[in-house]
Formats: structure tokens, C-alpha cells, sequence
């Protein structure tokens, strides 16, 4: 008996017709389908996916046991997050090792500050796994702001709003072109550093980057808006162009 | 009578399997399709999109007048490349009054450094323009790895291996995750770069990216080797994991 296959795909930026040829095969083609989500919602990657499954596909949840509820840095995040990606790995592997290929599904491209990495190392060595690339929540961001990212030279930094204002501050102000993922409750810290950087004045505020919900608007008009998890600050590069 | 759109459609890295939906069906349905290549060779993107294409569709290369005979800070190559991008335009622009619809292809995505955008300054106050983004050669270049780039709160910057050693050196040195771009005749810059900056050991070069000819390597495994124009340098972020 052979192992099945464990597809980490990714679904893209959040419109489904922004799925790859592949992901999309995969997708509606799968006995398996497993994803992340929130205890008690939907999660965006299962709404994404919505009609798109096979009628007799066996649905696989993983529900995170905490999110913003303890603090990164607490040893107690770190153990319950490690258990339950251990679980959710378990599982996967049983059902690759029973000759069952399945899609794991990961918002955005699964490399690139992914959930399903977690997983990726803990099954790796053990069945085959294959990893499909996707577009990035941060190019559909930049796509609807209607201005390009990067000219030229232009050097492109992207950050998370969990780093300390300091270096937030500091990487703002070296760079030519900005993407700030991880917003949610650090906006506040993201809006003082950019101020300190002098950038301001020229970023954008991209919450919801190609889904029904998407907004766009300079960060400055925003003020003291709170912005959902699913939000991303660009400033663009002024680099070289003819 | 209405003007048709102008649709600037990114192609992905370069395996069509990994175009989105909307850019196959884009394609696939367009009567004139425009793509950018070097005078006498077939292009990436038209090789990516052999066979695709509608049998009666209307191909417009568009041939760069220089690549790298001038140097980018000769103002030669500026008004060259100016003036090429201009009388693109305007053919493009005479479609879209035409009311024909026209599909300008990109590699990559199509804000993301892309020969596009430079279209796209001369057209987009003039007639419709729609922008899909892409899965970008960096994603295939890291998902081709086999290793994640960007964990937890890591810091990931995306070089131009046409900036000087003194600032490549500098900025590798301060970033978590490394993607550096535009390699080719560059490359023996960006080696010394990273030797300075202590990260050579990490590097990988990735070359035609999910391309049938990829190759992923160590960097200090290629040696005195020269690298082609779709290369790409990795640096691993190695970020908080549970």
C-alpha cells in the first residue's frame, strides 16, 4: 500500500477566481479538505472555498486553541499552539499513511507567514508532501490601490506589526517600498511609527485585498479606526522609471 | 461606441498551471494579446502561453529596443525605452478605442516590478484598465526550496542585485528573509555582498523558478558559475515557531 499525498495549497488572496489552475483542480477534486479557522466561525479560507468541494468530500477543521488571547510571548501560547499543531499532523498523517491525499488549505501562499508550515515540518519526513504557491494577500493589495509596488531598484521591506515601534520605525524609514501585515490591534503602533519614518502621509490602508468586503483608502482618512485581521499597509516605490 | 479594457494580466511564475483563473480564462477568450520580449528571441511569457491562445487571436510582441547594451544610468537607455514604451501605448490605446478588449501580459505579477506598469502609466487615464495579480516568481522560487521563508514576526526584503555591494551588504546584513532579484550578470556583487554581510552559507539560488528547466542549488555549491536573467537569491527567515 503507498502513502497518499499531503497537498499544502494555497488559495490566494481571498476571490476564488484568484485560485490557481492547480490549487482549483486539487480543490474540487479532493476526497479530503482540511483547513484552519477560529473556534465557533466559518474561517475565510472555508468561505473562500464554498461550492467549489466535491459532494461527498470529508471536511477536516483545525481550530486554533488560542489567537490574540495570551500574549505570543507567554511560554503557555507556544506549548497549546505546539499541541495542536502535533494533533492536527496526527491526523494528516494518518490519513496520508492510509493511502488518502489531502488538501490542506492555507490562505495567501503557504511559505510565506503560513499556518500550514507548521504542519509542513512536523509531516514532512514522513509522507509525501507537495506545496502549491499562490497569490499573496499583499500583491492583491498592492493591485488595489491601483499604484505599483516597486520601480526600478526600489527595495521592497515587508513587516509585521508585531515588531516593537522602534524597529518598526527604523525599517520604515530605510526602505523604498512597504508592506505591513499583522495589523488588527497594532495599528495604533504602525500609524506612530510610520509618522516617526515620515511616511504617513503616503500610506494606505488595504483591508479585505479582493474579497466582496474590500476596502481601500490612504491610512491618514482612517484615523482612529480599528482594522480587521485580514488588513495591509502599502507605501509604494518612487523608483527609476523611463 | 465604448471603449473596450485593457487588461493587464500577470502570468505567474512561469508554469502555467500556477496562472489564476481569471488570467487562463482572460487569455483564453482574448482576440489580441500584447507581450513584451528581447528583439529576435520568443519570449518567456509567449513561450509560458503556447497553445492557449484562440486561433484567430491577434499577437502584438512588443520588442525592447535595449536590455543590457546601455547602461541603466546612460540617459540613451531613458529616452529609448521611453519612447518604446510610448508607441506601445499608443497601439494599445488605438485597440482600446477601437472598442477591442486587449490583454497585456505579464511575468510575475504585474506591480511588482513589471514592464507593465510602465504601460499602464500611459494608458490608465485614458481608457478602461484592469489589473490580475499573479503568483510571483519569488513564491515559486521559496515553495521550490522545499523551506518556508518568512516565520512569526521576521522581517523579509526583496533586493535588486543592481544596487551597489556597499548597500546590498548592508541591507542583507539587517533582514530576518532574503529575496534578491535581477541576478544575472550581478551575481559575483551579490556573493560578496552576502560573504560581507556573514549569510552566503544560507543562500540558495533558484534558477527558472517552476519552470520545466528549474534548478534550486546552495549558492556556494555554484561557484564561479553565471546565473540566467530568471534567477533568484533565498535567504530563510528562521523566525518563531511553535
Amino acid at each position: 500500500m503507498s502513502f497518499g499525498t499531503i497537498h499544502g495549497v494555497g488559495l490566494g488572496s481571498g476571490d476564488p477566481d484568484l485560485m490557481t489552475m492547480r490549487a482549483h483542480r486539487l480543490l474540487t477534486e479532493a476526497r479530503h479538505v482540511a483547513f484552519f479557522r477560529k473556534a465557533g466561525r466559518t474561517g475565510q479560507a472555508r468561505k473562500i472555498i464554498e461550492g467549489l468541494m466535491r459532494d461527498d468530500v470529508v471536511e477536516y477543521p483545525m481550530e486554533y486553541p488560542v489567537t490574540t488571547e495570551i500574549a505570543l510571548t507567554d511560554p503557555e501560547y507556544n506549548r497549546r499552539m505546539s499541541g495542536f499543531y502535533a494533533e492536527c499532523a496526527a491526523h494528516l498523517l494518518k490519513l496520508a499513511k492510509s493511502s488518502e491525499d489531502v488538501v490542506v488549505l492555507s490562505e495567501g501562499d503557504p511559505f510565506f507567514y503560513g499556518s500550514f508550515m507548521h504542519i509542513y515540518e512536523r509531516v514532512r519526513d514522513h509522507v509525501p508532501v507537495q506545496v502549491v504557491p499562490a497569490v499573496t494577500g499583499m500583491s492583491a493589495a498592492w493591485i488595489a490601490t491601483g499604484e505599483p509596488i516597486t520601480w526600478g531598484d526600489d527595495t521592497l521591506t515587508v513587516l509585521m506589526a508585531t515588531l516593537s515601534e522602534r524597529e518598526l520605525t527604523m525599517r520604515i524609514k530605510s526602505t523604498d517600498a512597504l508592506v505591513v501585515m499583522k495589523i488588527g490591534r497594532n495599528i495604533d503602533k504602525v500609524r506612530a511609527a510610520l509618522k516617526a519614518a515620515g511616511k504617513y502621509d503616503d500610506a494606505w490602508l488595504v483591508e479585505y485585498a479582493s474579497m466582496p468586503q474590500q476596502t481601500v483608502q490612504k491610512l491618514s482618512a482612517t484615523q482612529d479606526r480599528a482594522a480587521p485581521y485580514f488588513s495591509i499597509i502599502i507605501v509604494h516605490g518612487q523608483g527609476r522609471r523611463p
